[in-house]
C-alpha cells in the first residue's frame, strides 16, 4: 500500500493504516486534505500579519475533520483552529487576518466549503 | 512560510514558493490535494486488483487539477489518470477497479466531486 509520490519535484511516501493492509508508514491520504488547508490558511495569515506588522512568537493551526459513518468515508465538516502566541497581541488584526484567508485568499478551503461545513476558531498561546 | 506539519505522527515539512516568500523547501498546500486523492484512489485499486488476482508490474496515479484564474485560485476540474504496466491485463477488471474506487471507496474524491468535476483515464504502460 505504499505509494511514492512526487509532489512538484518534493517526495511523500504515502502508506495505509495496518487494518487496511499498510504499514502505516507514511501518513493516509485523507488526512492530507486537512494539511492541504492548515498549510494554505496558515501562510496567508502568517502573511497578512506580517504586513499589518504583528510580531508573533509562536502560531499553530490545527485542521479537525469529521467522518461520515457511511461509505465512501469522507469528511463531513472541518474546524480550523488557529492558535497564535505573542506580546499584546491586537485580536481584531487576528481576527481581520483570519477572515481575509477565509474569505479572500485559500483556495483549499474554499473548494472544501462547496462541499461541507468549514468553521473556524482562535486561540491565546499565552 | 515554512510549516512542519505532524499529519497523525508522520511529519512533512510544507513551504511556499519563491514568488510569495517562501523557498520552496518542501510540497506547497494545493497540490497536496491531488497527493491526498492519487493515493486514496491508488491504494483502493491495488487492494481491488489484488482481491480479483490481477498482477501488477507497476502502477502509477497521476492527478491533473487545473486553477480558477480567479481567486482565491483553486481547483475548477481534477482528472486521473490510471497507468498500469503488467502481463496481459484485463482492462476490464482494471475499468471495474477505478469504477469501484471512484464511486464505492475513495472519501478524497468523492469530496471533490461535490465541489467540481474530477473525470478520470486508464492507461496501458506497455
Amino acid at each position: 500500500m505504499v505509494f511514492k509520490v512526487d509532489v512538484n519535484g518534493h517526495e511523500i511516501i504515502l502508506d495505509a493504516a495496518e487494518e487496511v493492509g499498510g504499514k502505516y508508514s507514511g501518513p493516509r491520504p485523507k488526512p492530507l486534505m486537512l494539511t492541504a488547508s492548515a498549510g494554505c490558511t496558515g501562510m496567508d495569515v502568517v502573511s497578512i500579519l506580517k504586513k499589518m506588522r504583528v510580531e508573533l512568537v509562536d502560531f499553530n493551526v490545527i485542521v479537525e475533520g469529521d467522518l461520515t459513518e457511511e461509505h465512501p468515508k469522507q469528511f463531513s465538516k472541518m474546524n480550523v483552529i488557529y492558535e497564535f502566541k505573542g506580546k499584546d497581541l491586537p485580536l481584531e488584526k487576528l481576527k481581520k487576518a483570519v477572515n481575509l484567508s477565509e474569505e479572500r485568499y485559500c483556495g483549499v478551503s474554499s473548494l472544501y466549503k462547496k462541499a461541507i461545513e468549514v468553521t473556524s476558531e482562535i486561540r491565546s498561546l499565552d
